[in-house]
C-alpha cells in the first residue's frame, strides 16, 4: 500500500519501517546505526483536521496531511543518540538531530535480550552465582531493570539487572518467587559490567556477600506446576453471535452502533483511539494512555531507583501481547496487527496485538411502570478494544469500551506478577512490604497513570470546567436547609486541578459555541474520575521530579502537536519531567481554543499474599459521559431486551425448589 | 413444608403468612385488623451459629434455633399500630405492642393503590384537573410520595400525590414528563384531602393557582411511542452453557467454585446473602442492603420534604420486579421468588424476584514469560444474584456478584426515570435542576446507600482497622524519599469513620486469632470502598437528622440482634435516626468480638438531559476482598483460557485487513 493509500491515522507499514532505515542510512554513507524506534509520527493536527470534516461530511476530500515516520538511533561509531524525522513522501529527511549525552531513549527488544545474555556469561556474575551453591537441575535467569535515577550526572546507559532462581526447567516456572541477592548493574551501551549490588535481607538496609542459597518452596502459577489439581466444575460459557457482530471493519476504521472511530497503534501508546464521532457528531480528536509510572516504596539501595515508566521507558505497544482467539477474548473477535522496527531496521510483525469484540454488561436501562408492571428493557451492548501488555514481570489490560448511550470508559486491570525481593525466611517482616511467600517480599508500590484526552466536542474549541456540589445557605427560601447546587470554575489557562470527593466534584468537557436546546446550557461531555492517591515519595525525590504529572489528578493544556506524553518524550533515566508540567507552566489560554484534558489516576498497591505468585486482576475505571451533549437518553432506540433476541435458558431445578416454599406449612 | 423442615434462613412461606395472621386474629377476636407487613424475623444469632457450625463441619445437627415471624399492623377499631413477633412453632404470640402515635409503618402495596384511587376521585381534585382544560384523550395519574419530614409534632399518616398529565393511552406513557402544578395531600389512614400544593414554576418559590395546560410534547421512552425507529444493527449475543451451570441449588442452598451460602430474602432488604463460605471456611455471616435514602436539593415547598428512605419506607422486596427470562438476566438463569402478605394477611407471591446467573467478566489472571511467550491465562467467571427494585420512578438494580479469587462486589446500578418538577416552558432555569425536556425539571438530588456487612472471618470474633498509605521521613534509611508505608488504626469501640483518598484509607476486617503463615498477619478481608460525598443538606436540617448514617462513610457496631436497618427500623416520616448513630453511640468494645460494619456510599445526582426520559444505568461497586484470608490466589486452580473451552469465533474480516498494512509500500 502506497502511503497515498493510507489514511492518515493508519498504522505504521513494514514498507515505511525499511524506508526509514533506509533514509537514515543514507543519511550516515558508511557508519553503522542501531535502530531503536521507526514509527509514524502523528499528523500535523491542523492539516489533517480539515480531510476528517470533508470526510464526516461526505464532501470532497482536500490533500492529506504530509506521512511523517521519526527514528531514535545511534550511530554505532560515535554512540551519539539521534532522532530523526522523515517524509515518507519524498523519501528524505526532515530533520536529523543528535542528542544531548543525558538523554536515554526507550528500552528496545534487541538491547534487552543482549543486556540479558551478557549477564548471563559474565564472570563475575557466575561467581556470585556459583556461590550460592544451587541443588541440581536449579538454573537463573534476570530480568534487566530500568535504572531508575539517583543522580544528577550519570549519562551512562544502565541495566540494574534483578537476578532469579529457576527452580525447573519449564517456561513458565515462576523465577519472581525466588529472587537472589545480588543484582549487577551493566551498561547497555558497552555491555561492560558497571558493578554489583548487593540486596538487603534483614529489616534493615545491611547486605552480606553472597551466601549458599537456603532452599524454599518456589510459588508456582502454571497449571501444569501446580500442587493442586485444576477445578474441574467450571462449566463452558460459550458466547455465539448467530448472524454475526454488530461492528464493520473496513481498515482501521470501525462501525459501531452509532459510534465511528479510527482504530490506532504506535510502538510507544499501543491503542490510540482517532476521531471518535457519534451519529456523526465529533466526541473526542484522540484518546491514548499517555504514560505510567511505577515507583516502589522500599528506601533501600538499589530500590530506591526502582521506578518505571512503562509507556516511556519501554512502551505500552512493544510489550503488547500477540493474542489467541479463545484466550484472551470471549466472543466473536477481530485482531488487529501493529509492526516495530528491530535495532537493524526490519519490520517484526506484531500480530494480534489488539482484540476487538463486544461484550454484553447487564441492563443499560429499565422502567417497569408499577401500575401495570410494564416494562421497557434495554441491556447494555458494549464494543471492547483491548491490548494486553507485559512489562517484565506485571500485566496490563488496558481496555476503551464504546457503549450505546454515549459512554466510553477506559478499564485498567493490572494483573501479572509482582516485583519481588529477597527476604530472610526466619519471621522477618518489614513496613514498606509485604511477605508473599516463602523467603520473597513484595514491596507497596504506586501505578500512576495519566490518560490523555484529545476532545472534539462537536469542534475542536471547547473549554475545561469543574462542577462541585455545595449547600445552598439556609435562608428564606432554602428555610429547611435542604436546598444545594453546584458552582462552575473555568479553567482559563494551562494548569492542574485536583479532586474533590467531598464536594463531589466533576471535570466537564463543553462547547462554548453549542448550546442544548433542552438544558440550556453549553453541550459536553463530562470525565467519570478515578479518585486516587498521588505519589508518596518526598517532593525532592527523583520519583517527583520526573513525574509531575502525577501530583495531580487534572491537568489541562492547550493543544500543541508533539506534546502527547504526559512525562515528556524521553522518560529513560530522566532527572526531571519534560512534559506536563513544563507545558502548563506556559499559562496558555485553555478557554474556548484547542485544548487537552489529561488525568492522572492508579493504585496504592500494598500487596496481599493473594496476589502472588499471579495477582488477580485489580480494576480501574474512568469514563467519559455525555452531560447534555444529546437532548436525552441516546440509548433510547436500542431494541428492547426480550427472550426471543437473547435466547436465555431457564435452570432445572428452578421450578423444583420454587415449589418448596409453596407447600403448606 | 413444616417449620422443622425449613432452614433458619429460609424464607417466608405462604402457609407462614396465613399462620401470622390467624395468630394474630386470634389474638384481637373480633376487631378488624389491617396488615402491613408478616414476615420472617431474622434467627437469634447465637441460637443459629451452632447450627451453621455443624452443618459447615459436617457434625450431627443441634436443635434449630425458634422460627419466629414478624408483623406490623394496624386495629381498624382505634386504629392503633402495632408490632407483634410470633413463634410458628407454638403458634403464639411472643409479644404485641403498640407503637408510639409518632410512628409509621413503611408503605404497603395496599395502601398506595388505596391512595392513589383516593387521589383520583377527590372531587377537590378533579377540579384541579378541570382547570387544567387539557386536550381530548390527555388523562392524569399521581405518584403519592413519601411525605417525609418537615415537623417535630405531626403524627398524621400523609401522602404527598405528585400530579401527571398521561398524553396517550398505553401502558408506559411516560406521565413523568408532564408534571402537573399542584400536588394534593392526603390522610393514609382517614383517605381524607388534607390540603392542595401548589408548585413552583418559575425562578422562585412563588406558585399560583392551577391554570389551562400549555402542551408540550411528551418525551417518551417505550419503544412503540418513540418517533425514532429502533436501531436494526445491533446482532443477537447469546450465551450458551453446553454443559449447565456451574452452579447448583439445593432450595436456598447456593454452590459455585468453592462458594457456598444461602439466598436470602425479606420485604424490606431483598436479597440477603447468609453464611458465605469459601472452601469451607467462614467469610461473612450475613450482606445486605440496608438503607438507602433520596433527599432532594430543591429547596421550595412541598420539595423541602422529599427524601425517601427506600428500605425503611418502603422496602425493597416488596418492590422488586418480578424478572422475566431473556429480559433482566442473560444466558442459563435461575429464579429465586419470594412472598409479601396483602392487607388482609393473605401471601402474595412474588415470582421470579432474583435471578442468579453467571457472566464472564474479562480476563482474573495473566501473565507472559517475554522470554518465550509462554502465557497462563485464567479468565474471570463471575456468579450474579440480582434484584431490580421499582421504587415509583426509580429502578435499582443491586447485585452481589462472587468470583474464583475469593471477592465478593455489591454492584447498584440506578436507572429508570427522575422524579420531575414542572417548570416554566420560557428559558426558566433553576440553580438545583436540570431542564430535561419541555417544561419539566428534575432536581439535583442524592441517592445514599448503607450496605451492612456482617463479617465472620474464620469465626465471628473480629476487629476492623483502617491502613493509611503514608511517606516515610527522610532519613539515613531513605535517603532518597522513595519509602512509604502503612499506619494502622484499630476501632476499637463503635464508632464512625470517614474515608481519606489522599492517604489511600483502606478498611480492613480482621480475625486477630489467626495468623497467615506467610504474611504473618492476622487473616483478613479488605473493604474497598466508593468514596461519595456525604449528605449536602444543612446540619439542622431533619434529612440529616433522620439519616445520620449518611455522614460518614464507615461505622462499626457491635453485633446485636435486631440491629439491622442504618436509619432504624422506622423510617416512614421519621425525625431523626434511631439506628446508627445511636447504636454507635453505645461505644461497645468492637475489638476481637462478633462486629458489624457498614459503609455509607452514594450518587449526587445531578441530572443529565441524557438521564431522561429513562435513564443510562450509572454503576457503583464496592469490593470485600480477602487480604491474607489466603496464603496465596485461590484462583489458580482455574481452568486455563484456551480456545477448545471457549469457543471463540475469529472475525472473518480480520485476515483482510491486516493484509493491507503488510503490502510492501
Amino acid at each position: 500500500m502506497s502511503a497515498s493509500q493510507l489514511h492518515p491515522f493508519d498504522t505504521l507499514t513494514p514498507g515505511e519501517i525499511q524506508l526509514g532505515a533506509a533514509i537514515l542510512r543514507k543519511a550516515f554513507p558508511g557508519v553503522a546505526l542501531r535502530f531503536k524506534r521507526i514509527d509514524v509520527l502523528e499528523p500535523i493536527k491542523k492539516d489533517v483536521v480539515p480531510y476528517l470534516e470533508a470526510e464526516r461530511l461526505g464532501q470532497p476530500l482536500p490533500t492529506k496531511p504530509a506521512r511523517l515516520l521519526f527514528s531514535y538511533f545511534h550511530r554505532l561509531d560515535t554512540l551519539g543518540f539521534f532522532k530523526a524525522v522523515l517524509n515518507v513522501e519524498t523519501r528524505r529527511p526532515v530533520y536529523i538531530k543528535e542528542l544531548p549525552k543525558d538523554v536515554q531513549g526507550p528500552a528496545d527488544v534487541d538491547e534487552l535480550i543482549e543486556i540479558e545474555e551478557a549477564c548471563m556469561k559474565h564472570p563475575a556474575v557466575l561467581a556470585e552465582i556459583e556461590k550460592m551453591q544451587l541443588p541440581a537441575g536449579y538454573t537463573v535467569c534476570n530480568d534487566p531493570w530500568i535504572y531508575g535515577t539517583d543522580s544528577a550526572t550519570e549519562t551512562r546507559r544502565l541495566a540494574q539487572c534483578y537476578m532469579y532462581i529457576i527452580e525447573v526447567d519449564h517456561p513458565q516456572s515462576n523465577h519472581y518467587s525466588l529472587p537472589c541477592t545480588f543484582s549487577p548493574v551493566f551498561d547497555q551501551v558497552t555491555k561492560e559490567l558497571v558493578r554489583i549490588d548487593y540486596l538487603p535481607t534483614g529489616k534493615d538496609a545491611k547486605t552480606q556477600p553472597t551466601q549458599p542459597w537456603k532452599p524454599v518452596k518456589c510459588v508456582q502459577y502454571a497449571h501444569d506446576l501446580l500442587d493442586e489439581p485444576t477445578r474441574t466444575d467450571l462449566k463452558p460459557y460459550i458466547v455465539r453471535q448467530p448472524e454475526g457482530p454488530s461492528f464493520s471493519a473496513e481498515g482501521q476504521e470501525v462501525s459501531w452502533q452509532k459510534w465511528k472511530f479510527r482504530v490506532g497503534f504506535n510502538n510507544r501508546d499501543g491503542l490510540i483511539i482517532y476521531n471518535a464521532t457519534f451519529d456523526g457528531r465529533q466526541t473526542f480528536y484522540r484518546l491514548s494512555m499517555s504514560e505510567m509510572t511505577v515507583p516502589y516504596g522500599d528506601p533501600r539501595k538499589p530500590y530506591h531507583r526502582k521506578q518505571a515508566f512503562d509507556a516511556g521507558d519501554v512502551g505500552f505497544g512493544i510489550t503488547a501481547n500477540q493474542l489467541a482467539l479463545g484466550c484472551d477474548c470471549l466472543g466473536h473477535i477481530k485482531y488487529f496487527d501493529g509492526y516495530r522496527c528491530d535495532s537493524r531496521g526490519n519490520p517484526v510483525l506484531l500480530k494480534n496485538v489488539i482484540c476487538m469484540h463486544e461484550q454484553d454488561n447487564g441492563l443499560q436501562h429499565k422502567h417497569s411502570n408499577y401500575r401495570n408492571n410494564e416494562a421497557t428493557v434495554v441491556r447494555n451492548r458494549e464494543l471492547v478494544l483491548q491490548m494486553i501488555c507485559t512489562v517484565s514481570n506485571y500485566e496490563y489490560v488496558l481496555a476503551w469500551i464504546f457503549d450505546q448511550a454515549g459512554n466510553i470508559e477506559h478499564e485498567v486491570r493490572a494483573t501479572g506478577i509482582l516485583s519481588t525481593m529477597p527476604i530472610d525466611n526466619d519471621g522477618t517482616t518489614v513496613p514498606w512490604g509485604t511477605i508473599v511467600g516463602p523467603g520473597v517480599m513484595a514491596a507497596y508500590h504506586q501505578h500512576v497513570f495519566s490518560l490523555r484526552i484529545d476532545p472534539a466536542i462537536d469542534g475542536h474549541n471547547n473549554t475545561v470546567f469543574y462542577e462541585d456540589s455545595v449547600p445552598i445557605p439556609v435562608d428564606e427560601l432554602n428555610t429547611y436547609g435542604m436546598g444545594y447546587t453546584t458552582e462552575k470554575t473555568i479553567v482559563k489557562q494551562a494548569g492542574f486541578a485536583d479532586l474533590s470527593v467531598e464536594r463531589n466534584r466533576t471535570f466537564k468537557i463543553r462547547n462554548d459555541g453549542k448550546i442544548n436546546p433542552i438544558s440550556l446550557k453549553p453541550i459536553a461531555y463530562k470525565l467519570h474520575a478515578a479518585p486516587s492517591q498521588m505519589l508518596l515519595m518526598s517532593a525532592d525525590s527523583f520519583a517527583r521530579k520526573r513525574a509531575a504529572f502525577s501530583e495531580h489528578a487534572v491537568w489541562v493544556t492547550r493543544y500543541k502537536d508533539d506534546e502527547l506524553y504526559a512525562a515528556g518524550e524521553f522518560t529513560n533515566q530522566s532527572r526531571s519531567d519534560t512534559g506536563l508540567s513544563v507545558w502548563a507552566a506556559r499559562g496558555d489560554d485553555t478557554e474556548n481554543t484547542d485544548i487537552v484534558l489529561w488525568h492522572t489516576f492508579g493504585l496504592t498497591h500494598n500487596p496481599r499474599p493473594e496476589d502472588f505468585p499471579v495477582m488477580p486482576a485489580e480494576r480501574i475505571s474512568v469514563m467519559l459521559k455525555p452531560d447534555g451533549f444529546f437532548t436525552k437518553n441516546p440509548a433510547l432506540d436500542v431494541p428492547a431486551s426480550n427472550q426471543s433476541f437473547n435466547r436465555s435458558t431457564l435452570h432445572e431445578e428452578s421450578k423444583a425448589s420454587c415449589c418448596g416454599p409453596t407447600a403448606n406449612l
